[in-house]
C-alpha cells in the first residue's frame, strides 16, 4: 500500500491531533509512525505523521484541507516514494559531493540528484563519475558574483529543486541568495557550532587543545553561521592530531553529519521552529 | 495543568490514534508530547501520550475506557507526578545503589524508593545514608533461597512496588521469582549483550582485545541475560586497560545505563514488544 | 615491585629518551609504560614514564638529575601510589563533589582529599557524608572576597595540598588566586568549550536548537573559560530537552569530565604546553 | 628530514628503551612520537617509535641489529612515508572498497593499492573508477575454491602486497588461506564482536531490541569471527529501524572502522600480542 507523510506545525491548541488524525483514518490512511510535540514556551505544535493509505494524494489533501485551515497550519504532504529534488553545490573539496552521489547511488539517499553547482571545473574531480547528473561549472569573483547566484537561482528553478545542498561549497551566499532559499538549503559547517565560527576552525581547535572536534549540518541563513541546526556530531582528538589531522578526520565528520541531515530532510523529519529546529528523529 | 501520561499497545488497525485523541480532546486534554509506532512484522501498534488536562484521572480513564476495549488494548494511564515506587535490590557493590540514591535526592530520577533489600549487611555501606529508605538484610544460601526470595516478594507487595530494580544483584533469580515480576523488574548486566555472557565479561573482553566495553539494561525473564533491551552504551577501552581497569571503566557505564533505563521506565517509555522494547525517547 | 612515574618537558632535540632511560636502567628501572611525544611547531619535547624499580625514590632522582639539568627540563617524579594532596572547592550543586568523594571511597580515584571548601554551609548537603575530610565554610560577598581567598590559600597551604578541584565552585576566581594556583587548579566548565561562554550556557544552546551538549574541564587560568583543556565529552539531545533537561543531562556529563580530569592528572598524564595541554592517555 | 617507523616486541627485561633507543640516537635519529607497553601478564613488551634521521635505512638496520638480536625481538623497520602495498578483495557489496579507493585517492589513507580481486565482476560497480588498480574477476564455487584461493595467493605474491584487506569479501578463507595470509589480513566483521557471531547479525540485533549496533575490524586467523581485535565502533539505533535500516547503517560503521584500522596498520600502529593487539593510538 502506498506510503504518505504529513507535516505540520500551528500555534498549539486541544484537539489537533484528534482532529486530522480523524480525517486521515476517513481517508482510509493507517497510521505506521508518527510523532507529536508541543513547543511550549512558544506555544506550538509540531507533527509528523507517516500513513498508508490506498486513496490517491488529492483525496487525502482534500480531506484535511479544512482542518489545516482551521489550524492555520504550515503543512507539507507527499508520497514517501517520492524523492526531494535535490542540487548540489560544490568547491574543490569533493568529499561531501563525492559521499552524497555514493549514498545515492547505493540507495542509501533517497534523494533526486537533479544538477551540480561547482565553482571549480569538472576535471577537479577525475575519479567522481557524474554522467548522470547534469554538471554547472559557475566560475564565481567577487566581480560576478551577482551574476553567478543568479545563474545558481536559475538551475535550482528549471531543475525544480526542493533542496539545496552546499557540500562544503567554499562561497559565502549573499543575503539575496541565502532569502531566495531560506528553509530548503542546508550547509555542513566545518566546526561544533558555535565554538570557532569563522576561518579555520581546526586550527583553532588544535591550538586551544581540544579533545573533541565535530560538524554541524543547519538551514542556511543570511547569517552564514548561525541557521537552525539540523544535526551535529563529534570524534575524539588528541594532542597527537596536527591541524591537518583534524582537517582530514573533520572531512570524515563533514560528510557523515551532512548525509544525516539530508535524509532526515528527505524524509521530512525537519521543521523549522523559528532560529531552531524540531528533528523527528 | 496537571499532567497524565497513557501508553497504548495493541493489534494494528486504522483509526486508533484518531479514536483515542479524540477522547482524550473530548475530556480535554491538549498533547504535549506523543509517539506513536506500528510493528509492521508483528502488526502491533505502541503509543504513548502525555498531556495535559484539568479533568480527574478517573473521568479521563472512564472517557477512553470503550475506546480501549474496542481495540483490546494494554494500557497504562496515570498523572506525570505519581512517582514509581521503587524497590532496589543490591549486594556487594554498591555504585548503581548509591546513584540511584544520589539521583533521586537530588531531583534527577523522578521515583519513590520504597525499600533497599540486600544480601549483605548494612554496614557493607558505611557512607551511604539510607535513613530515608527501609533496608532490608536478607542474606542468601543456596539453602534459603526460597524463602529469601518469598520474603522479597512480600516487601515487594508490601510496599507497593511499581518497579524492582537489580542495581548490581549477584543473586541469579528463581524462574518462580522472575515470572512473579515480569515486566517490572530491570537488571544492569555488566556487559554490552549479546556479547560475553556469563561470568567475569571484563576478563573475556580483555583477552580478546576488544576495544569497546558496555552495558545492557533489559527486562529480567527466567533467561537472566535474555530478557528484552532497553538501554545500552559503551566506552572506549585499549590495551593498556587491565582487566580491574575495566571492571572500574564497566562501573561507570552501568550506573550511567541503569539510571538510563530507570528514568524512561518512570515516564513511561518503555513498552513491551514481545522478546523486544518499544522505547520512546 | 614499586613502581613510580616520571614526566619530563624540555627543548627537543636528539638522544632525549637514551639519555634519561639509559639513566633509569642504571638505576634498576624496568619501563611499565610510557609515551613520548615531539610537538615540532614549538619544539618541545614531552615524556611520561612509568617504571618499576627496588631504588629508594632519592637514588633515583640522584641518577637522573644531571640528565635532566643538561636537558634544562621541566619534570616530575614520584611515587605511583603516592596520592595527590586534593582541596576540593564546591558551591550548592554537589553532583561533582559527591562524585568526587564516592569515587575516591570506593577506589576509582587515587586522590588524598585533604579539605572541602565551600561558600555555602555544611547543611547544604544532608545526604553527603564528610565526617573523614576537613569542611571549610566561606561564604563570601564582593566585600570579603580578597579576605575569602586568601584563607583559600592559607588553607591550600596549610593542607599541602598538590591539586584544587573546582567542582562546580560558582565564583569566578580573582587574578591573584588564579595566578597563585597556576597548574594546580582544574575547572569543570558547564558547556562545550569555546562554545557558549558566559552565563546560562544550556539556555543558550537550547535557543540554538544544539544536537550535543558537553562539558570541558581545563586548567584555571586568570581568563576563567580559556584555560588548556583536559578533558570533554558530550551527549546527545533533542528539541524535546527543555534547557532544565540540558541542565540536568550536562550534570552527568560534567561529573564524568571532571572525574577523567582528576584521574588523569592523578596519575601525571597531564603535561602543560603553553596554551593547551599533552594528555598521555 | 626523513622519518622512520620501528616496532618492535620482545620479552619484557629492564633496558630495552635504553638500549635501542641510545642506537637510533647514534644514528642520529630524533624521536617524533613514540609509545611503549609491558604487557605484565605475558611479561612481554612492545615499542613504536616513530623518528627522524639523515641517516639511510641500511645503516639504521645495522646499527640496531645487535640490539634486536639480543633482546629476541620481533621487529618491523620502514621509511614512514613508504606504503604499504595493499591487496583488496570485495564481493557484491562495494561500501568499503569505494570507501577505501576514495580515501586512498584523497591522500586520507596512505596505502599503495595493488590489486582488487572480486568474486563478482567488473560491471558489479558500474559507478566506482579502478583504471588505476588491477581489477582480477574471480568467481568461485565450492568446487573452484582450492584454485581460486590459490590464484588469490599467486595475484597476492606477484603484486608483493603487505597487507590483504578483505572489504566486505562475502567467502569464508579456507584454513589453508588464513594461515598463508596470517598476520597480513584484516577483516571487517559486519557486527559489534563477540556478539552476533554467524548470519544474518543484523536481523539477530533486531529480534533481541538492541540499542547499538556495531562492526569489527580484526586480523583473519583460522576462526573467522575470533581473529585479534584491532578497532571497534557502533552506532545507536531504534525500534524504528527495521532489519534493513540496521544493514544500511551498519554499512556506515563498516567502512568508518574498516578504514581507522587500514590506517592504523598502515603506520605500523598495530602489534599483535598472542590472541589480542597492542594498537599505539
Amino acid at each position: 500500500m502506498p506510503e504518505f507523510v504529513l507535516t505540520l506545525s500551528c500555534q498549539d491548541r486541544p484537539g489537533i491531533v484528534a482532529r486530522v488524525t480523524t480525517e486521515l483514518a476517513a481517508a482510509g490512511g493507517n497510521i505506521v509512525e508518527a510523532q507529536q510535540f508541543d513547543d511550549r514556551a512558544r506555544r506550538r505544535f509540531f507533527m509528523r505523521i507517516q500513513f498508508a493509505a490506498d486513496t490517491p494524494l488529492a483525496t487525502i489533501a482534500a480531506g484535511i484541507a479544512p482542518a489545516l485551515r482551521d489550524l492555520g497550519a504550515d503543512h507539507t504532504l507527499r508520497r514517501s516514494e517520492e524523492r526531494k529534488r535535490t542540487l548540489i553545490l560544490a568547491s574543490r573539496s569533493d568529499h561531501c559531493l563525492a559521499d552524497i552521489l555514493y549514498r545515492w547511488r547505493s540507495n542509501d539517499l533517497h534523494i533526486d540528484p537533479v544538477g551540480i553547482v561547482s565553482n571549480w571545473p569538472r576535471s577537479t574531480y577525475p575519479h567522481l563519475i557524474t554522467d548522470d547528473v547534469p554538471f554547472h561549472y559557475l566560475p564565481v569573483t567577487s566581480e560576478t558574483r551577482r551574476g553567478q547566484e543568479h545563474r545558481i537561482l536559475d538551475i535550482a528553478e528549471e531543475s525544480r529543486a526542493d533542496l539545496v545542498v552546499l557540500a562544503r561549497y567554499m562561497q559565502v551566499l549573499s543575503d539575496d541568495l541565502a532569502s531566495a532559499l531560506q528553509g530548503k538549503c542546508v550547509n555542513i559547517h566545518h566546526s561544533f557550532l558555535p565554538g570557532f565560527k569563522g576561518a579555520k576552525p581546526y586550527h583553532q581547535a588544535h591550538s586551544r587543545g581540544v579533545k573533541l572536534i565535530g560538524a554541524t549540518a543547519h538551514f542556511v541563513t543570511a547569517d552564514l553561521d548561525e541557521g537552525p541546526i539540523i544535526e551535529q556530531d563529534v570524534e575524539r582528538v588528541s594532542h597527537r592530531d596536527t591541524p591537518e589531522d583534524l582537517v582530514r578526520r573533520g572531512k570524515d565528520i563533514e560528510r557523515r553529519v551532512l548525509a544525516r541531515a539530508i535524509r532526515a530532510i528527505s524524509e521530512d523529519r525537519v521543521l523549522l521552529n523559528e532560529g531552531t529546529t524540531v528533528v523527528f528523529s
